[in-house]
């Protein structure tokens, strides 16, 4: 009996490892970015019926976790409300240190308001770049005014 | 007497709201991006002389604390842990709910390491949409890898 | 020198408490609801350049204040995560004990997605009632989807 | 052996995503509100014989797990004090927003007391919008006052 | 300008302490009970008119700090969620060792319910003992169930 | 293998649902009251031998488990350090709305020290009243003095 | 106006550093311990008149500031619940590996109860060794039992 | 398979329940102090060979925990920063209470440096007294200097 | 199944214990470096398919854990963010006590920026000393500057 | 009136500034290290009188802030125990991710015990580099073994 989405998400990991896939190729095969595609396998979005049929064939799953991949997790991926783990502090870190920044900028372009996470997409990409290839990221989200009533 | 840089930020901002300035017009009178001199305004970077001087002369500041924009300053900009600014929440949230995201993709396109937030640069800028304008933000940071030895 | 907007909100709460003004009176002179000229008076919101003149009238507020109430300030207006008031507790409550179910009855009526706290608006009233009056409030936020990308 | 109500609640969710199960429909069949059958099954609210023996047979639960449905639960719903899923988050973040203000107006209206928490309903509704469709929910809880003795 | 309660409070417990009153003697001179009277002095409770002139009297407190005694405060006394304080951190105890023990009696004599913290009373008294005086404290609270809706 | 007192706590608790019992039932099997009882059936007490074997009887427990309820257990019954549960928060808001009082007025009747947590009992009674029955707890301590040395 | 203890502390602490006083001089002319009296100066105790008066000698003190160490303080001693200080961290470190050794033993040879540390003293001496001096305490607390009622 | 030395405790914490053992007489048969022995059977230190194979023979042990016992533990013995159980709560708040007083007069008579935690010791003891039994504990730590470089 | 890092962790750790094994010989097998290696087998670095295999003999693993061993982990190795352990702890102190410092020191020679722990390593030697062996541990990071943009 | 050591520290580091000092130099005139000179005029160890008077010129501090400098002061130099500065944030890094590394490798050679952070060293250095110059520092702290007893 499955209980709850991190169980299924621990099977698609387990499975993912042993048959060396990668995400961007479960993306691909799924037609979808490789950002949504693999937030969705951690565990932080449903999928639709298809797209969970065609994750079970890649990775194995019962007609149970079939079912569960379309149900909404609860989300939020990390363990502790500071992360440890050094890749995710960084992006932590930019939150702690550019964090005002942002909301001055966006306030000077837009008025208050503020930046959608859910209307949102994001597109991770290497730069080659001769001192060092860059990671470079495009966070895109709605912006949604506060309104006076 | 100044004893640490909040109080050379506060004069800032207070400057700022009297003044009407504009962090994009302040940056330009610098040379340089609005996100950087943002973030060093709002006391999270260290201005060199000229920067600072000129910075003195925006703000009305005094010679001491123009002399504390060249300090390197203890930085995070942040009230608590997990940010009540709603702005700043979805940032939070983006980390929180994509950070193993994150994390999946750049190792699988760069290996163990992380995305350095320090050789790190981020531009802000308004989309238009029909449904609605949108925030970009590119983020862009130096891949720094782990290496055995 | 004002160096941040909660220098302005205890200006006015120690005004209005001298002046005996109530909330509802002042929102009416905004022409506005008083849920949000309350919060904005509170320093939750940022008010335009003909509102925030109003209320330097009715709280005697300097010039200064007057162009802090324009500055959209850092919101969350309490001082620990979990508030200690018990009017606010069971508010907190209501979220701790019914926020899963929130959670799936949104998603069952309208799927994945959230209701939004920005485009959003609140009413509260006073409903009588033999057994003891009741306090109603009308909780109204757009529903925002999740959309694969 | 069921040890606490929490494997109750697993049993019945999963139950509900096998057997594809709407909570309105569990609600219409108990003949009571889709809020609080939902928190109930969710583990917050008591059922009483009948209600519980219905709901085992919709969710096909065991002798033991009907009895376990009519005792008083632990309640509390999240698993950390400030919930990192976005839908309930929205909701903890009008709380840190409007709090204050709920507060005040409350205060303004009836004197010293709070709204109930206990003696509470909720109704969640959509609203048919053309620039997006809303979530509405009503929150009635009785007023409690303070008294001197 | 008094700018919240905290101060009235330290104006009380300065007097207090200077002048040598007892809390006893102050709340027989509004003639009300020592309980209610310390906590509203310690700014938990609101006074009407009357009792705020009164206390104005009796700590010569000036008329502004007399309208704020008239204003609801934020409430919660203690400036840790585990108090540090001996004698208080003994009632802690009581909740975090009894807690559970409670809860189970008065759902086993009432069914699904609070005891409530606001239509409350407390009294304190000493009991002579041969084996050492004792602390007697009766607690009085309405039950409020729980209903289906 | 039993390796530590909250599985017997968990058969206790579940033998109790499947079997109906009361706790005032059990305490008078033993002869007991009703709150010493059932905190230490709830693991917060340890029993002696007769009384193990009383509640071995009485709850159908193996021979391990009525070891156990003989050795002193680690105590606190409540899973996190604020009480989510809302019938066990009212009693930590109690000590956090009113614990500056209770401070004050032991100080005031005792001098310094604090009343027990440990020479202390507990008696918790409906009374019925024609405005809603109350629960009545009665709290005795020993009042404990701090002495100089 | 003085409006708490700490300020009485932190004007014995600054008279102490100015006059290079000893917290065993002091102690020796109340002709009491220096533990009691050191805790007392620092907060954690109250003195009676006669004692505080001969503070107020010796350490220059105000008559409000007297009569305020006469007054029975909001005891804690410490900024964080964990110590950062690596001396009063020691201690800590020793009630978090020996904690549970502590509570064995003492429950092995007295049964379920305490150690008060109300009833309590504490005897701090230095022991001459070749290998290094050492800190030696005596700690002396009355054994509380629970007892079943 | 064990994988941490927990394990090992709950076993030996099980089997010494079950033969009624006295931690004084496990100490005696290893010819060392019973404060010692406990912590190390608690999982707080490393026993050498011989060590470990007589407490795998008074508690039943397998090879495999006979090993564990010989790995140097991971310490710390409770399950949050501030103990919740009432006995080991009153040596935390000996800490907090008299913290700060430690600090002060160990630095009176050595100067700046910390009482060792490591090369320590503690022996606890019965003490009888007429108005009631004490529990006498000497801890005894090497001072250690800091020296400046 | 496995389903993360930790399952191998763990049974690295069991085997080692079982078969005796030290950390150096097994870096040594590797030609790597003994804290590098360490770490990887505690879980804090992932292995390429070599090393990974490699260790799969030294410690019996499956070939799932073999894989599992090339996949980069979660990393964060300690329990609670501020350590229990006392040589870990010690570790913690030093960042606590001397960080303020460190940071001058690095800033004073190198200008704004960090040391990285990434492009860093560090190696742990003992040191003869007459007065007591010492541990010596070199870290080496490469500084990273912060640059205007 | 200076009531504590930070008062001290914020003027030393006030003086810093606008005199354009360097720690190095600073260590100089004291003739010791510049990690043990730098941490104590931050606030973390206590100066003999030389050297205070000789911080004292180099300062222009008041004597009473002399007397200050040789008084031992609470340590500990972080706002918050996890440090959101990015260059401190790494060194926490290191404990974290290193921390069980480390642990294992010290008790490899040493047995049970720990790396005293009391008797202790630091050496920060600039090694050139042509990939980029790194930081080198170099720790020491005499070991402490655990001893049975």
């Amino acid at each position: 009996m499955i209980t709850n989405r991190n169980q299924v998400t621990e099977q698609i990991i387990s499975a993912k490892v042993m048959k060396g896939l990668k995400w961007s190729d479960v993306a691909e095969q799924l037609g979808l970015s490789k950002e949504w595609v693999t937030s969705g396998c951690l565990g932080q979005m449903a999928f639709d019926k298809a797209q969970a049929e065609k994750l079970g064939e890649i990775f194995d799953l019962s007609d149970e976790a079939v079912a569960w991949l379309q149900i909404v997790p609860y989300k939020g991926s990390l363990p502790t409300a500071v992360p440890t783990d050094p890749l995710i502090y960084r992006w932590y870190e930019v939150v702690s240190v550019y964090g005002s920044t942002i909301k001055e900028l966006i306030h000077e372009e837009f008025g208050d308001g503020i930046m959608s996470a859910i209307d949102f997409s994001m597109d991770i990409q290497r730069e080659s770049n001769p001192n060092g290839d860059r990671v470079n990221v495009v966070l895109s989200g709605k912006f949604l005014p506060y309104k006076s009533y």
